[in-house]
This record gives C-alpha cells, structure tokens and sequence, in this order.
C-alpha cells in the first residue's frame, strides 16, 4: 500500500510534465531544461546537488518537491542517516512550521524504501 | 469527470464563504468586500487584474487562489495562450518551486475548458 | 462526519511523531522538545501562546499547524469570538492568500466543537 | 544615538502614509482603515491583539512590521519578559532564518526602553 | 536628490549583473537570458506584463525587483493610477506585510517621475 | 573597503547574538545550541551541511543568513565553482525574485576573499 503515494506521485507528475512539454510555451520548457541541467555532476556531486534540492523544498515547504528529490536520493543510495540530517538541517533553519512536511517526508522515504526496483 | 474538480472546488468555497459572511466578523467580512472591489474595471481592465491576481497567486503557491483566478479568466474568455504566458512569468519569477502548482493549474484550466457554460 | 477530520488529522500526527521520536535524529527530537515547552505557561498564558501560535500558522499558511493549534484552543476553551479575531487580524496581515486557510479552518473549529470530550 | 533608529522609523513612516493616505487609491485607504480597527480593543484585548501582530511579523519576517509593533507594544507597557516570550515562540516556529531579524527586534526594543516618553 | 535612489539602485544592479554574466555560471546566465525573453511583447504585451513582474515582486516583497519592474513600467508611460491599482491588488492579496514594501515602492515611482529622460 | 561588509556584519552579529545570550530566555538560547550542533560532522560532511544552509538561506532570501552561511563556506575552502553551483540551484529553485540576494551574495564572497586570514 505504501507503494500507492510513491506511483501515485510519479504517475501524476509524468503525466502533467508531458502535457506541459507538448505546448507552446518555450520559456517553461527551457526552465525545465535547465532543472535537468542543474542537477547533474559538476563541481559538485550529483548526491550532493540532489540534496541540496532536498533541503530548499523542505525549508519552501513544497510536498511535491521533496517526494522528487527524495525520490532522487533514493536512485542515488543516500543513507537514511544522511538524509536524516538533511531533514534536521532544514527543519532548524525552517522552523516548527516545516514538522508537517517532514512528517510526509519521513512517510515517503519509508514508502520509497519497499518499492522493489 | 474533470468538471468534477471544478465543481468540487466551486461548491466548497461557496459553502464555507457564505459560513463565514454569516458571522459576526467585520473585519474579514471587509476584507471580502474589498476582495470583491479591487478586481472591477478601473484605470486596468477586469483581464489585466484576474492576470495580476493569477499571476501573485501562482508565485504564493496558493493552490484554491489559482483555480478561482482560472475560472474567471475563463469567464472572461482570456486565451490559452495568455493564460500560459501568465504560467511562464509566474514559474520564472517563483522558481521550480511553482512547478507542482503549475501542473495543478494547466489540470485545472483544461478542466474549466470542458465545462458546458 | 465532521469528527473525522479532527480524528484524522490526531491519527496522522500521533503515528508519524512517534515514528519521528524513535529515530535518531537528535536535532530534531529536541525541536520537538522545546515546541512542548515554548507554550507551557510562563510570563504569557498559555491561552495567550496558542493564540500566537495560531495566528503564527495562519499567516504562514501551514494548514495542519492551524489544526493543531485549534485543537489546543479548543481544549483550553477559548471561545469562538476571540479565535474569530485571532482570524481577521491573520487574514488582514496575511492578505486574501490567506482565505482558502481560514475556510479550512472555520470548518475545522466548528468540527472540533461536534467532538464530544 | 540609539533613539535615532526609533525615530528614523517613525518619521518615514509617517511621511509615506501620509502620500497614501493622500492619492486616490480608495482600495489601499480601506486597507489603512481595517489596519487600525483590527487591533482595537474587542473580545481580545489590545495587549494580546498588539502581541499577534508582531509574532506574525517577526515569523513573516518583516522588519519594519516587527518595529511598528514593538512601539506599540511600549506604549501598552507589555514587559520585557513578555516580549521575549513572544520572540521565542515566533522564533521557534519561524526557525532560525528568523534569527537575524531577532536581533535586529532586540535591538530596537532596547532602543526605545531609551525613548524619553 | 531622489533621482539618487533610482541611479544607485540601477548602478549596483548593472555591476553586479556584469559580474555574474562574466562568471562560467552556465545555469544563471541561461536564467537572465530567460528573464530578458519572458517579457517581450508576445500574446500579452509588454506592458501587462510589466506589471504582472511589478504584482509578483510586491507580493514576495522584493523591494529591487519592485524597484526594476517599476522602471520598466516608468519607461513604458504606464500612468500612476494604473500602477496604483496594482498596488492595491498586491496589497489586498498579501496582506499589510505588504505594506512596508509599497511606501519604498511609492517612494521610488516618485523619484523615476523627476528623472530627465 | 571590500572587507568592510564582512567585518560589519560579523561585528553586529556578535554584538547582538552576545546580547541575546545574556537573557533570560531559554528556548531563544536552546535554538542557538541547536544551531551549533546541527551543523558539525556527523553523517554529512560540514562542507555539505554549510552548502545546505548556505542554498536554504538563498530560497528564503535571508542575506544575513547568506553571509554568515558564505563565511562559513570561505573558512572550510570551499572552491568558488562549488559555491556558484550552490548559487545556480538556488536561483533555479526560487526563481529571479532570488536575483537582488545572488547579487549581494557575490559581492558578499568576493569580500570575503580579500580578507587577511
């Protein structure tokens, strides 16, 4: 059943992308270039950048975002205590009014961790 | 079954609105009044101001205040080209953080365009 | 029905703090330690705390930190023309952004008021 | 010296609501006018009402709010320990991005303590 | 003397803006070259969409975003009750944080109108 | 005179921090030991923790947050290329109304590197 929120999310997610990527609008296709663009292997690591993605959705208090990038970071085998401090890190800097996304997020990577790859 | 969310969002917001003009509270009863106002023709047109108010609610991140916007662009009979420009100048001036809202937005709006007036 | 959503929202809550509580996480076991003390009583009531809060989670737009402070208003007998008045002075600092919350949490006061204690 | 900060405050605030208040925008007026009928005395006291405002300030971070409420919150001789317990709670919520604004809120409250009355 | 204010704020602007173009920093110039595009004449104009930049910024309250769309409209020959009346929409919907930022902004329209073209 | 800016703001910090930690007030006091401590070495590097503080403070626009996260970065001789990654996500994540605080940002570390160490 967990499964369910981690298809779910991937499901909607890539249906709506597409239907955004299949109009006319040239600026939010290239910021969804530059969003593929920005997260890959530079100076620094793509774990490094994917958790950085981790903790700005956290502090912005975005669901969605966080299921993306904890999604990522799973792809990626980021530890549990890993991403743990990412989630203090954020929920210091962000305060008690992030503790509603964390406890979707800790949800989510729970899910995440039974979806058999 | 896309009018369905249409109508859902329609029918709650009416409910819990005439609730709450039906208590005692002046100020937010004010504030409701003024909401009301502030879109009428002035100096700007009934378009440019459901754009202004479509575009602030896209970059706040407020969900509800997107979808009411949707609908009375598409009572105004705004084009699906603006409204995407409107999309693009909100997702650039907020980020990626907007992207979820967006994708909620172009589900929204393609749901009011099956709606039978 | 309306029960529901003061039950469910507690559930939730309960399940996924006690999942937080017995991880490791040290940084964020003591947040949550200081968001019980910050609202004990102390040179302000704590009728007074959780009215600010309120108005706190309101204007930051977190739904479920509303909830919860409503359910702490609620047990402490805080009458609905004073929470009323915690609403319009959040919605008045917060703008109309804010109204999609106060519908939310209009309807979870009148929910916590069905809930026999 | 450390007058000037309440002062410089005051007296640009003053010299631009007055242009507003001046200039045809009767949206904006009305705005000022449920501004000062918000935090008058009702079934919260101006006290409790002055103390939302600046919690809800300091959490949307928002310096000069933060200062026009604090002077009010002298002139109601709302006590040092009082304010601090506000600060704490908005601090706690807010999380630490709220910190420098803090200081700069400690940092004028102790200012006017100075202000000969 | 307050052409001052709009001199400074466009002198920082430029040299720092130079400085970033000049970095290897492929992503954020590609994000500049994005912000240029969105707000050419396409199927809204210019105009509108100047003001729905000046709308946005006011909600976020970013006093130099502010500061930039208003320029642009200033160029534009956008008049000052249409520039009001975004105000209004932007204060109504972000609340009297909001309000900080619009005397800053009323204050620079002013300055740009004593500006020799 | 570039040094300037970095020793202002690290004078004003710790004059007021200094301040603070002479109150009384235990949960402001336990928020800053939090701080303290969430950012040394455990499962994550300190270099990533200050990259994650540094990108959060960037969405949530905080440029005393920005420059006491880029001290940080400067003393653990993180490379610039890195920190303009850093930049680049953040900018991507929270859009052009992120813009005025790269700018400060940059001219921020640019000081830094003109220090005497």
């Amino acid at each position: 059943m967990e499964n369910n929120i981690v298809e779910e999310f991937n499901d909607y997610r890539s249906k709506m992308n597409d239907k955004i990527m299949s109009s006319n609008n040239k600026i939010i296709k290239r910021i969804f270039n530059l969003d593929t663009n920005a997260y890959q292997e530079g100076s620094l690591s793509e774990v490094t950048k994917e958790m950085l993605g981790l903790a700005c959705s956290m502090v912005l208090r975005c669901d969605d975002c966080v299921k993306y990038h904890l999604g990522k970071c799973h792809e990626l085998g980021i530890k549990t205590e890993e991403i743990q401090e990412v989630f203090s890190i954020a929920t210091l800097i962000g305060g008690t009014i992030v503790v509603p996304h964390l406890r979707r997020a800790v949800e989510y990577w729970e899910a995440l961790g039974k979806v058999t790859k």
